[in-house]
């Protein structure tokens, strides 16, 4: 039995928490119990899911200082980050509840039997159920919004899913604290047994993917682990859909006007984003594309300026700092890239902000791939440019992202163009913005062709995210009585329907 | 250059098409003409999208007596069949048309910026857009409606995406005059070059999965052939989704009761069902639970009399007659298994119906995995139980399937209990009707858990099967000029639309 560790990247010091290493027998007992929860959860109401969610992010809330200070300890995230972070991963609780009770989430559609052109057609009455046993693989960078109580949780549970959690290595004690926080809601609630499950250990993960009962994965972390896990889904005698939110470079382009309009302002705004929670965001602009004129040198110096006035930062784990020292001495070892900001030494976990700048021609070069791919930390990539046509072709050469932001000035003749090519590279398109805060909303889109995820159409954040772990089944010639409440058309549970191709009344898609 | 081969599976002659085998290079050269293609394509109004589908509908019905007698030829169907569904293919176009000018398939939503519990959020405004290029492999056993001018081709259409459209080789003319009626509404309707190509040969069809512009593919055919394609899908340096309908054994159970009721009317009705286009549906029913008891033993007597009274038929090809024989061959070695009806022999495209009976208890063997599976063509399995619970267990061990039918009587004890597994088990779940006949509508769902499809999410008949084709984009803090205007405050398209989490008047999600 390996007792599992919690480390304080800023002091090394390890400290044995109560928990062991779950072994793979252990998750597929797990799994089983899980999926016999599957079927009571899911037909208990729609009503009491929500109150479950309420009362996880009540508890999350009457946790809060506990839970800031055991992640505080472990992530070396400021106080008012976690604060704010524990904020959201609640509010994002309650905003499933409200998904859930809006009810658009299960696509009901009901048509009667009747003619068509291609002769009778039968009753058929259409509704999206739960998948069952979900996976989710918490991300290191967000202890609590993109972890045990985090979206892909939220998303699941209100689904009508049970869920099976992998606390990440970089926060076990968060992990349990928060889990036991849910557990409790849970357990008031009384849930069935089985419907939250905490695994630790890199094992544990592997067993997870590759438990019969587990029928989905929610992933949140880097390329290669999302793709070596993401094999193992498919590669199961019974594969399961995986959705993994992986790598992102997070393009910005800076439009000639809109440097020569407000260069020093935006310089300043990307240092400040580049190097939010560390530049430990899979939002973080990485990829920033500049005029090579007089506007973008002075956008440039703003930039450098700002980052140098940026004190050194604590990573969240040794095994992070590393990997961010080896992304940068890849960059700086590209030819044709400089260092503007930043050294080649590294101290442990605590690193400095990097900038690096490269010709847009150079860009182009094959020894140039690595600068393309996302390099998880403070660090941004500025690639000049000289003119529209040497803009779009090296905007060519980037790959799909999360997010693709244009700075532009007002009736900037670039603008149109732009949003094309960032509508066809990214899920999110943002305009004299930052990319960095993904707010939990109806409208959000959390992800993008791959690498940024391994299922284009699907969003980790927002209320499109429920959509993941549900399966639509159709119920033909099947009498009132023995429908699920849903489907019968005195509608007892005022869901919005779509009845013989018409929406009635307040009917609403996810969006 | 290889020229395309017809072959008439009666008479074994072989004719010269016109048309050479595709060249991989052929295919990557005409996936690049698409993804040109794909941007003017969704940048054509949505009414005119819906025009061009509607002319393409009206074109397969003005060549309809020449597409009938080339598939006739083709695929020895009969001509009754085949009217029927160039009928229903054309209807299924018109459908998609109307699914276009409903709206709801772009998923609008909108919320304005404001604040929320985690701080003020930006404008944010998310819709679905095209995929781009769509490869689709059209099915063996429907010529028309899963092939060339079928669903997949219709929904992606309809999506706003160009199709590379791999004719099947048992109907490789059939597929030449189907994409001509389809290209001559394109040319009608000035549709960008690149919208429709269709090529031949096997390794055509492999280089279309791996074409760099394809971003999706559609499949309908065999287990190994899906999962084989599915495979180098996922190979790819850049994955891409991939949603193959493969195989299913179509589960019915004829409860106790039922059989009482009526069991001779059901051994009737069940035979029709099986050797509908002579049991080449994807959602024949092919493994039938039936009492151990005299009613059971009145159902499957008059089940063996119907279908010894229906004459050989003629497969769709030799390599399809020559599968056939091998899985009745494969079941008829099973341990326990006895043949009721069919006998071994096979003559060349000419086979007989077959029908074979196992104990449930024999059914849970090892040895009898194959009865498990999808065996294509004019054949099921009998499977008799005695009681709930010997029920209950050899259902546990049904795969998941396209369809589950339920043949229960009036307030029958077993329904319940019975379509709860059906919905665990499948896509659609059918009470007192047989699975063949799938209709193309607004509540459709024909798909289902691994190996009934890839993606158990995905529906391939019906409004849904849109959704495949489409990947949602949400927009931040884009000012109103450059917005896509289905994403305008003022609604210049009429689109549905969730604004603010309020669904508006008549918005309604796909169902």
């Amino acid at each position: 039995m390996s007792r599992v560790i919690s480390v304080n990247p800023t002091s090394g010091v390890e400290r044995e928490l109560g928990d062991v290493e779950t072994t793979p027998a252990e998750v597929v007992a797990s799994a089983q119990r899980a999926a016999l929860a599957a079927r009571e959860f899911a037909s208990r109401p729609l009503a009491w899911r929500a109150g479950l969610l309420r009362a996880m992010a009540d508890n999350l809330e009457e946790d809060d200082q506990r839970l800031v200070d055991v992640a505080m300890d472990e992530t070396a995230l400021t106080r008012g980050r976690l604060d704010g972070e524990l904020r959201r991963t609640a509010f994002q609780l309650r905003f499933f509840a409200d998904v859930v009770l809006d009810g658009a989430f299960l696509g009901v559609s009901i048509d009667h039997a009747g003619d068509s052109p291609m002769g009778p057609l039968p009753d058929l009455r259409r509704m999206r159920v739960p998948l069952g046993p979900v996976a989710v693989f918490g991300s290191s960078n967000f202890p609590f919004a993109f972890s045990v109580p985090g979206g892909d949780t939220a998303s699941a549970l209100a689904a009508g899913c049970p869920v099976l959690i992998k606390a990440h290595p970089a926060h076990p004690a968060t992990s349990r604290a928060a889990f036991d926080a849910l557990a409790r809601a849970a357990r008031v609630f009384d849930a069935p047994a089985g419907l939250l499950t905490l695994v630790f250990g890199f094992e544990a993960g592997v067993a997870l993917v590759e438990a019969p009962d587990v029928c989905a994965v929610g992933f949140t972390g880097s390329v290669p682990a999302g793709r070596a896990l993401w094999q193992r889904a498919n590669a199961r005698a019974t594969p399961i859909p995986f959705f993994g939110e992986l790598g992102s470079a997070n393009p910005l382009v800076v439009t000639a006007a809109a440097a020569k309009e407000r260069g020093v302002e935006i310089g300043e705004g990307v240092a400040g984003s580049m190097t939010l929670g560390v530049g430990q965001f899979c939002t973080k602009p990485g990829l920033l594309f500049v005029p090579a004129d007089e506007c973008g040198d002075a956008l440039v110096t703003a930039l450098v300026a700002a980052l140098e006035r940026v004190e050194p930062m604590t990573m969240l784990s040794a095994g992070i700092a590393e990997h961010f020292a080896q992304g940068a001495a890849a960059i700086a070892g590209v030819d044709g890239s400089s260092r503007l900001v930043g050294d080649a030494s590294s101290k442990g976990t605590e690193v400095a902000a990097q900038l690096f700048e490269v010709a847009a021609s150079h860009f182009a070069n094959e020894s140039s791939t690595v600068l393309r791919e996302e390099c998880f930390g403070p660090l941004a990539v500025v690639v000049r440019y000289h003119g529209r046509e040497e803009l779009s072709d090296a905007l060519s050469l980037v790959e799909p992202a999360l997010t693709f932001s244009v700075l532009s000035a007002d009736g900037d003749g670039d603008a149109g163009w732009l949003l094309e090519v960032a509508q066809a590279k990214a899920g999110r398109v943002i305009v004299n913005g930052y990319p960095t805060g993904v707010g939990v909303s109806w409208s959000m889109q959390h992800g993008g062709p791959w690498p940024a995820t391994t299922a284009p159409a699907a969003t980790s954040v927002g209320a499109g995210s429920i959509e993941r772990w549900l399966r639509p089944v159709t119920y033909q010639n099947v009498p009132e009585a023995l429908l699920p409440e849903a489907l019968r058309d005195e509608n007892p549970l005022h869901l919005p329907q779509r009845v013989d191709g018409v929406a009635r009344g307040s009917v609403g898609g996810l969006g």
